[in-house]
């Protein structure tokens, strides 16, 4: 939990999220703003998953409206049976999650999709009572996950917030499969906010209301599920799956996992693949991370397989994101309900069939957490957070070595300015350079440049690099070459 | 009017926004999602506004929570001032806005603001029935502008989703100023969601219920208002200001804008002219907008002076974004209610005072809507969109002249995979040439490149313009630099 610790005190140290409303003593619990060095890194985050899905693999992005209406909701399922169990003390008003609380009470597991009547019987066969006061507990009952709003004359229309961003993406599929010229299999994404009301938000941007999701649904025939561009790319690559049985996980060929029939095709073995290396190229071990095969009594009941995608923290193994083979289970029900019809047909067979989803659903903060979490160092008298310069908020900062020498200080600008029109850098010439690095170090800028008065002979600065502060000179006529490329080839090693 | 039809319905055909939900039949009205190449062209105006005041200014981003507490409204003013005065038909059960039906019927113009008592008295004094089915209309009410939504355990506690994306930054300010090493001025970004209860949404994104903002707070030392960098740099700049007794707008001078009083110093006439330009750089044309200066009965009670930024459209002139000198009211309503000091202490002065704050709120929505009508073109055999290259949905389409040649499919495909390491570049190979031209042409593409029988020889493409349909021939190996300047510098006349 110390490292938990540490990351959340560095993010209100620097500002990388806090609070929403904070200033305000009642503010609700399980909203977050980011600030200015959270958002770039979280929006640099965005965009290599947009880089990595968008655009290698030519998936269609939308951006759908997040209040969304009951018959949606209706349809997904979301509105019945998308609740958590609560029980609420008769004494002092707490109300706890009743599978927890008996989990932790009772000596055994209990699921929160056991029925409420179930619940309630567990409570008073065990005798569970307030972990706070000692008081007796009502009996359980649902409380919606589906955050509710109201709009129209005299806010009487019940609409809801939407609590996950694939819906969108189901109800879209038509019209973009019509004028888009789509052929599947197609994959559709979407960034966006999703909302679920839950009643104990923890863990600061690991369990909130608000949060943000990156989504691809990929649409195909399920009689191809064999066809699948890119194959030969990744057959050879190892994922790390651990299967339902298994107590740890373990490397597996990706051909293999088609093979042992692990997963019923080659194009979800496919995109199990491209997660992995996704995760992989924006600094997440793979020695802290997993594919944890779902079993039956922990899958949706819409998932035919499932993956969660886990990484090890110091939370213990968080799940950043969910690989489900969702049939045609989504598009049927909203089919059924909008009496639309959804289905496509086959170029080469004709035959009429309605479109499979493989699901890869991602969770924005939560990554964006472990990100922070996997580069956290603490060394004896500095904090770094070593992102991979791709996801640093600034490419570097720029300074003077001292800042009462004009001379310096008019090189430093002309650097600066020399380089703002290619990198995000940052100007900055107050305190010791010491301090300085610092500063930069604890957001994870990857390189600092400074101007000395060596720089004033020889037309070079020093470049000093975040994680082993080693330095070197650079000529500033070829600054910007070797910064691009200390940037993007990531081959410190071999500069540094 | 007609030229808004052309846009909504190539808005539908090529799924650049459309309703969302549309599946089923009764969604509700007012929200809306972006499909693939609506949403590129958004991101770019996003992105440039990004540059053009995050990164040029240096101002600081945040990205706030939806969802906020009733306290952030209460010192706002929202939850008892912001509602629209509704009347619905006893008959019928239509509800309208009461000052707009009154304003039609009554020959005479009514503001919103005016007591509901009034209102009803005037709909009895004319005589003003249900416009559907003549029937008798209610008293006047008000009808919340406000989206109120639930969370917590029950449902029970009542939130709301912001109405303006401010609120946020005047929330954040206190801790940025103290965690970023902030020197005012200092403006404060933010891009995001904002939610009206509009009771009637019409026109499309002009008026929707979930919209998007491009938020700008500027906070400075009241006493400082004519320090700002950058001064030299825009004081010739001709901007275009329409004064409140003006009937037409005229191009003034930013430094007059100060020598004259216009404007209360030359921090609000710079950030007008940063405005000005940021509009221009994004293809809207000066001869279309104009600083609308608000009169006292227009202004929001806390505005000190304002102009509304607004462009000519087929629906009129349009409000693209909003201009205020909101001077200390919100902080200090904030710090009333919420015990806290925000106040700041002036470093050469020693002076502890509040800092004041000079808004700049764009519509996200509605300038993407006013870029896609000024771009739309039509001509006798084509539908075009002239985007500025930095906001098309793609930089270029790569075609072979014919898709059942295997050399030029081939060569088609590797000119491909060259340009997409550095370009939105989008391959295409069906249906004749001219076929492929024209559904780029008409999401705003500005470039397509053929790979032709001469490139086999010749080792070059035909490089075909959008607006003016002009081709050239480049080596394929200079494709890249020459993309990038065409995309960059924006000098076609030149090139085409």
């Amino acid at each position: 939990m110390s490292k938990y610790k540490d990351v959340v005190d560095l993010a209100l140290r620097r500002s990388l999220f806090f609070p929403s409303c904070e200033v305000y003593a009642d503010h609700p619990a399980g909203f977050f703003d980011f600030g200015p060095f959270g958002l770039a890194i979280k929006r640099k985050i965005v965009d290599a998953w947009r880089r990595w899905f968008v655009r290698k693999e030519r998936f269609l992005e939308i951006d759908g409206s997040v209040v969304m209406p009951a018959d949606v909701f209706k349809a997904s399922g979301h509105l019945t049976g998308f609740y958590d169990p609560i029980t609420v003390c008769k004494k002092c008003g707490a109300v706890f999650r009743a599978d927890k609380l008996l989990s932790e009470k009772a000596g055994k597991e209990f699921k929160e999709a056991q029925a409420p009547e179930v619940l309630t019987a567990a409570i008073k066969k065990f005798k569970v009572v307030c972990p706070k006061c000692k008081g007796s507990l009502s009996d359980v009952e649902k409380s919606s996950l589906m955050v509710k709003a109201f709009i129209g004359a005299g806010s009487k229309k019940e609409v809801y917030l939407r609590p996950e961003t694939c819906q969108s993406i189901f109800l879209d599929f038509a019209r973009l499969f019509k004028t888009m010229r789509v052929k599947l299999p197609q994959g559709v994404a979407q960034f966006g906010l999703a909302f679920r009301n839950e009643i104990s938000p923890r863990q600061t941007l690991l369990r909130s209301i608000e949060f943000s999701q990156l989504e691809c649904e990929v649409f195909f025939n399920p009689d191809k599920i064999d066809e699948i561009g890119g194959w030969d790319a990744v057959k050879d690559y190892k994922v790390v799956v651990q299967r339902v049985n298994d107590s740890s996980p373990s490397l597996v060929l990706v051909k293999d996992l088609v093979d042992k029939k692990i997963v019923s095709g080659k194009l979800i073995a496919y995109y199990l693949a491209r997660v992995q290396q996704f995760f992989e190229s924006i600094g997440l071990p793979v020695e802290s991370m997993r594919f944890r095969e779902l079993g039956d009594d922990e899958r949706a009941f819409y998932a035919k397989e499932a993956f969660d995608f886990e990484v090890l923290t110091s939370v213990g193994w968080l799940e950043l994101g969910a690989n489900n083979y969702r049939t045609d289970h989504d598009l049927k029900n909203h089919m059924k309900l909008s009496k639309q019809d959804f289905s496509v047909v086959d170029e080469q067979s004709g035959k009429k069939f309605v479109p499979h989803v493989w699901e890869i659903s991602l969770g924005a903060n939560r990554i964006f957490y472990a990100v922070l979490e996997h580069a956290f160092k603490k060394e004896k008298d500095r904090v770094f957070l070593s992102l991979v310069p791709s996801l640093a908020p600034l490419d570097a900062g720029v300074f003077p070595l001292l800042k009462n020498k004009p001379e310096l200080v008019k090189l430093a600008k002309e650097v600066y300015s020399d380089l703002i029109k290619y990198f995000d850098v940052f100007y900055d010439e107050s305190g010791s350079v010491g301090k300085r690095y610092a500063r930069l170090d604890e957001v994870g800028v990857p390189f600092c440049i400074t101007v000395d008065f060596d720089s004033l002979k020889n037309k070079d600065v020093t470049v000093r690099e975040r994680d082993s502060t080693k330095q070197k000179r650079v000529k500033i006529k070829d600054l910007c070459c070797t910064l691009g490329r200390l940037i993007h080839c990531a081959s410190l090693e071999k500069d540094f």
